[in-house]
């Protein structure tokens, strides 16, 4: 990928500190694969009896890792992962599996736990053979040195034309033991994903079953990630993990095994609330942005075809571009509607721009001033509402907004 | 739109000539919708007997001159066509069907001809209401001053930010009688079209039913013009119409009438050629483009299967920014392939960059040779081609590159 030019406006001016989790310590390292000058290695070492849960990439060229990943998730157990950056090891053969085997053996032995415990997660160029030597003689001294303060050092080392770290937490009372769910993420480029984003890692000292943390990860990740894009472009190695260690069980937190437990709710909405935030971040680090793009599409007839409409639109090049412009071209946003193959009622369409109506009822609102609109795009945060007029569903999908800066990340030579 | 900038690489020399077709005549003029010095309006004005065929964009928000060219072609006779540049007449409401019935009333006027025999297209800007008096009154003198030897001009006055025009020409010899195709059409931005393009229009002096020429123009659609993207933005005003006037039975031709005659076939072959020129001319004028990209997919599962895959690396913002900036990212058309949702074996896949096989069985091909692939993307004319390793299906999608011109033409404000 090309160099970074700028850091994106988002950068938030000061990172979440994220506390340390009962049970989870992480290391990182310069490995060298791609980068000079910065990690590209991160270890993170699991207390026996911790659960895995994972949404990965749909794409039909995924990579080694995302298979490793897919078939321990099936037992649901994890000791340690091992994730770098500056190499994909995707579409990369025989010679990329044996890559994880090496990876994956070193782990075990650095964790001193079964290979169905290791998961593992390569980001950066697709197609490169990756030469694992360069870190796995690393892994049992990382492993070792390991610390539990160190959150923010490990979404550093798996960032890749991100121009910052992605981190968030919560904390959750279960009967009055307080539980905590940490996580980070990166993007910033081929980023549309289905199932899981690029790379998201959740940890949390809860004590729950694997199953049930699988289907919080599955259900949440369709209103979180599954609603973001940058480019429309899905990636080969969108993998969103999350770990529980269930440490909290020694301070007296019973552990959820059962579906109708009823703390699984409370769970459950700081597990969205997280998941959405980090979804978040990673569009405010879109490629090139200059703006933050929401996409609120109401009165279609099911979750998925709001979602698919609104997708439409943060996918559309020449409505991106118009926003990256601050033209409030609606016109366009009826055209992405048109396009999207969703049904949608034209002579009822109606469109608003931030608190603006620009259309309504099929044509242009009466009320609408440009000048006003057009004011309202110097924002730097804009949102965009369509009712499509033939049912009750709604979604949001985030995006940003098409400019020079992402022609030129992605126009620059790789080497 | 935002201006035009510079003229495409792939502007032709010299344009095509097209001869006169008997029984159609053609006058434009400059009504000032939108546009200041050129024109904006075309007609043509057909003979008795002549009878229509075409197909529409399938966009849930078309406009309404779509919509009466849908009515109209079911009868399928055709005495005049009025198409103006500069305003789309789409999401106009209530407005924009008066601005269709006064335009057909019109135009009905000056051809002497029924309502049902009157086709109008419209594009430009989307949802400006658009004051059809600025043409209406002209239509009766153009209708009369028409003349046979105007495709040229004709070509020009559909423009929006088209930088040449583009025409196409074929004879066809049928049982001795010659007859002639001639085509034109729009681009150049929001194209991606789904049952047609943008606007085209064909005229041939052949004798041919409606039926027949609609299965023809539907037939051909698919393997050109629904196989060229620009920028993956399907418009709202998509319309490819075809006229036949049957003048050529005057100089002998039997009128073609029934699906098994041979005769068929041949036309048919100069159809699909005519309309497969015009889909790449709009390719090659794509907004701000400095490349034309082929994308061949081969071993898929079905034709629409084969086509998927190719539209989703003609549509893959990261893939075309690659190759603007003439980087043999292929582990981007890995990334493509990937996410296009149909069938495809990752250890089967091969890549070519022009004759240069990049990956073959799902790596890097052994004789890879970085520079050489660099050097051939200095090519204006680049050619992709993937086999997925899954059946026997193809597909050849045209596209453009993704470049810093298509951002500023797109990202200008409209006024």
């Amino acid at each position: 990928m090309g160099k970074i030019t700028t850091v994106s406006p988002f950068a938030p001016e000061k990172l979440a500190r994220l506390p340390a989790i009962d049970g989870v310590r992480f290391a990182t390292a310069e490995a060298g694969i791609r980068y000079k000058d910065r990690t590209d290695l991160m270890v993170a070492v699991m207390e026996p009896g911790t659960v895995a849960a994972g949404v990965l990439t749909q794409s039909k060229t995924c990579s080694a890792p995302v298979l490793l990943c897919r078939e321990n998730l099936a037992k649901g157990k994890a000791r340690i992962l091992v994730v770098n950056s500056g190499n994909a090891n995707a579409f990369t053969g025989m010679k990329g599996r044996e890559a994880v085997e090496a990876t994956v053996a070193a782990a075990a032995a650095a964790a001193g736990c079964k290979p169905n415990k290791v998961y593992v997660s390569s980001t950066g160029v697709i197609g490169e053979p990756m030469d694992v030597t360069k870190f796995t003689p690393m892994l049992a001294e990382l492993a070792k040195k390991a610390k539990a303060n160190a959150f923010e050092d490990a979404a550093r080392a798996i960032m890749t034309t991100d121009t910052y770290p992605k981190v968030a937490t919560r904390k959750v009372d279960l009967d009055g033991v307080k539980v905590t769910i940490n996580g980070f993420c990166k993007g910033a480029g081929m980023i549309a994903p289905d199932m899981a984003t690029m790379l998201c890692y959740i940890f949390t000292d809860a004590a729950i079953s694997h199953k049930l943390l699988q289907n919080l990860v599955s259900e949440h990740a369709e209103t979180t990630f599954n609603c973001m894009t940058v480019d429309g472009d899905t990636s080969t190695s969108d993998t969103c993990l999350a770990f529980a260690t269930g440490t909290a069980a020694k301070r007296g937190q019973e552990p959820i095994n059962k579906k109708s437990d009823k703390r699984l709710a409370v769970f459950g909405a700081a597990f969205h609330s997280l998941m959405r935030d980090l979804a978040i971040q990673v569009a405010k680090d879109g490629e090139g942005l200059s703006k933050f793009v929401t996409f609120e599409i109401t009165g279609a007839e099911s979750f998925k075809a709001a979602r698919t409409i609104a997708r439409a639109c943060a996918n559309s090049p020449i409505l991106k571009a118009a926003i990256a412009g601050e033209d409030p071209n609606w016109g366009r946003v009826v055209m992405a509607v048109g396009k999207s193959g969703e049904a949608a009622d034209r002579d009822k369409l109606t469109i608003w721009f931030g608190e603006h109506c620009v259309a309504r009822n099929g044509e242009r609102a009466e009320e609408y001033v440009e000048a006003t609109v057009a004011a309202y795009m110097k924002n730097r945060e804009i949102l965009i509402r369509a009712d499509v007029g033939v049912g009750k569903a709604s979604a949001t999908v985030w995006t940003c907004d098409l400019t020079h800066d992402y022609i030129s990340i992605n126009a620059d030579y790789r080497s």
